[in-house]
């Protein structure tokens, strides 16, 4: 993974803009920048300071491609701790590719994805999960998680790990040093002290890995089923809540076969919506598929949101909340239970049918009533939705894992403390006590790249933009 | 058109990408900058020197928005002459936005399409074409337009009208001090130098109003008909050239009623080129049409290339032959004979075929074997399409008109010139040519920005991306 050959990349996303930057990073940056670059001043970028900015043309021979700004960066001060330029151009295609095409002509090398942030890891500007919550950032759309990447970019859960891992190391060189001493049975390594940073250690894991759950509905979005019988308006809800017309309203019962997927932002947290087929009880073998599709889809939901047409009867009614109800409890997922079509219906009924669904429902469970077609409520339904959420924590909990490589290695590192912990309180010899602990730390080292491979690296760097 | 707020847009293209830049400028940009942004030295934006890049971190009240460099620019020295600030942010659309956001809420307002380029003219720093040079450099995407516009953008033909506008000026002054002493027949203005003055500007202006054909040209890529009977292989070689299938590739005699056009980018020239119905005699209304919009399209072309199927009958290609060069004669067109399917021909048909057509065409026209459906000889056919525009002068040309709206005032202009010459010729009465003079000065002034109006201002900026 490691050269010494100066790279070149347009930086900013591909396309026309007022402004493109073409970035160039390595030994050989402000030289081959030199080449194609005459400042105003007449100053050699060489010779100037770092962190400075520079007006001039960018030649190609004796034919000017653009009038740029150039900015330089000076190792190790530098995103990649290598010498970096930055050239702000007009952002016309055919000057971003020109430029580009000169400085590979002078010398660079077009950078491969994420090449620049690759950098800065092997020159230790930032950790392995560092460099990859930059991907992370760049790619975030919602404020949750956004959040979590601008935490994990800052040091986040590592830097915690970080420190667990040394104190650990220490312990398993001195029962490794208690192994040399084998036969005048020394022990180096307070045992008490060892199983207390095994807990400790214990604990952070288990939370870190129960913590992806919610880590994957943040960088997913959180999956809300719509569900409710046929025809009592869960469609036109979608529309409501999309403010587009993804879904088909029509008035025939059973249209909504397939399940149509929108992702909104409710200040700033994204939820999935999923609309699915009716529960109408039915013979109709393809509608029999979407019914059977949408107890799936329930499954697979946090948040489940049921459909109340009133004008249904009131048994029927009940008998519906009750289902779903069963389908929920024992989850950790929410019930969200919608009584539509309110302006049909007057005062006493809907607050009588509201009582009797409270009834079945758990406390934490919602009951709103609303009038999807005429819009009525939606803001009441859009706080009960983010209140669920921040009853979850995504807003307050910062140790938060989203990263699938990272919660591979932690279930793998809390698998390998577990034994260690078992291996402690069984006594077990110090050989098989220190294989245990030097798995942890092999797993807890590949998540800061401490340990790493170039397969890893190239697994996790293939996944980045050109340019960053 | 004028105002001092604080403008603020996202410069780069839209989308991700690894980095985008926002950009702020007006009295209170740094000010405003300063209200978000936290540098890692602790020191304020305010406090630093002009053209200098500082590492820190964006932040909506306490929570971390992004890690930035942040580019300060201090009046006149910047793009727009202002204060100017350019935020180089991870290229997340959240955080483009974010910031964006935070921009406003402290102060700023979002830019209007152009607006920093409008603060740069109505700051003095480039002229109203200047302006607009650098929009078409934004948007242009082959070498000969970025050439045009770049040379633009440097001064270009403007340069010298100002000068010859600000000499013109000279001696309108002096023809209206006359005046003011009709009564003693005084002549201040040396009548001699103006005329030889007039003449000058007068072949300027022709020039450059000529040359909005070939500036037309340049801007929208190279018109070129492919003319030639049904089945003659036309589509096949446009594909060829296009090397993609766009054209539909048919056996069956007719199929290519639809004018394809495509652009395609030789040594950075562009060639839009025509697919045109075939030219066979026919009853088929749809056809018949079809032809006649052949015969339309060869006339908007510059270059007319005529696909020839050697197995047709030698009296019909030299008669399909005559019929296009009756279309081209006379005209600046440039015709290309194209022998297609040389691989079915044996060398001396080819040679005795070559002969007979270059009996017919201009000797400055080409004629060209090739096999389209083989691909052989296409280089030898990009040679020959380069070829004849350098000869038009493209490259060599640096004073060549793209702009319109430059283009108008040209021409009214040197409509008015003409009437300045023509009274001087005729001797007319020192206000009448004072009047003349004056609108030529008008027009002229229209170019550079001069003279201007909110509402001229107002056209030309609206069609600029934001954030330019």
């Amino acid at each position: 993974m490691i050269d010494n050959s100066t790279i070149a990349a347009i930086s900013t996303a591909h396309g026309v803009g007022a402004i493109a930057v073409v970035r160039l990073s390595g030994d050989n940056a402000i030289q081959i920048a030199d080449r194609v670059f005459i400042s105003t001043s007449g100053k050699k970028l060489s010779q100037q300071a770092p962190n400075t900015l520079h007006l001039g043309f960018i030649y190609d021979d004796d034919v000017p491609v653009d009038e740029v700004f150039v900015a330089v960066f000076k190792s190790p001060n530098s995103y990649t701790g290598e010498d970096l330029i930055e050239i702000s151009c007009h952002g016309s295609l055919y000057i971003q590719q020109k430029i580009l095409e000169l400085l590979v002509s002078k010398g660079a090398r077009v950078a491969r994805p994420g090449e620049f942030t690759l950098r800065a890891f092997l020159n230790g500007k930032m950790d392995l999960s560092q460099a990859e919550a930059v991907a992370d950032l760049v790619a975030s759309t919602s404020r949750s998680f956004h959040k979590v990447a601008m935490n994990q970019m800052r040091g986040g859960f590592t830097d915690e790990i970080k420190k667990l891992r040394e104190r650990l190391l220490k312990f398993v060189s001195l029962i490794e040093l208690e192994l040399d001493f084998s036969e005048e049975d020394v022990e180096f390594a307070d045992r008490d002290q060892l199983k207390q940073l095994v807990e400790e250690i214990e604990t952070l894991l288990r939370t870190l890995v129960e913590s992806f759950t919610l880590g994957n509905v943040i960088k997913n979005g959180i999956p809300v089923a719509i569900a409710g019988k046929t025809n009592s308006g869960k469609s036109t809800l979608l529309n409501l809540l999309l403010k587009e017309d993804k879904a088909i309203v029509s008035e025939i019962e059973g249209t909504t076969r397939d399940f149509i997927e929108d992702t909104i932002s409710i200040e700033g947290i994204h939820f999935r919506f999923i609309d699915t087929a009716g529960l109408r009880h039915t013979t109709d073998k393809v509608e029999k598929l979407g019914i059977e599709r949408t107890y799936k889809k329930i499954r697979q939901a946090s948040i489940v949101m049921l459909m109340i047409d009133p004008a249904t009867d009131t048994d029927e009614i009940i008998r519906s909340v009750k289902d779903i109800e069963k389908q929920v409890k024992g989850t950790d997922k929410k019930l969200v239970v919608i009584i539509n079509k309110t302006d049909l219906l007057n005062n006493q009924d809907l607050d009588s049918l509201k009582k009797n669904i409270l009834k079945i429902v758990d406390k934490e469970d919602k009951v709103i009533p609303l009038s999807a077609k005429k819009g009525d409520n939606l803001p009441e339904l859009e706080k009960a939705l983010l209140e669920i959420i921040h009853a979850e924590n995504i807003e307050q909990n910062d140790v938060i894992v989203t990263n699938a490589r990272h919660y591979e290695a932690l279930k793998h590192s809390h698998e390998a403390i577990l034994r260690v912990r078992d291996g402690l309180e069984s006594q077990i010899s110090g050989d098989l006590l220190a294989q245990d602990i030097r798995e942890t730390l092999h797993y807890l080292g590949e998540i800061t790249g401490e340990i790493t491979t170039d397969e890893i690296l190239g697994n996790i760097f293939k996944n980045f933009c050109i340019g960053k």
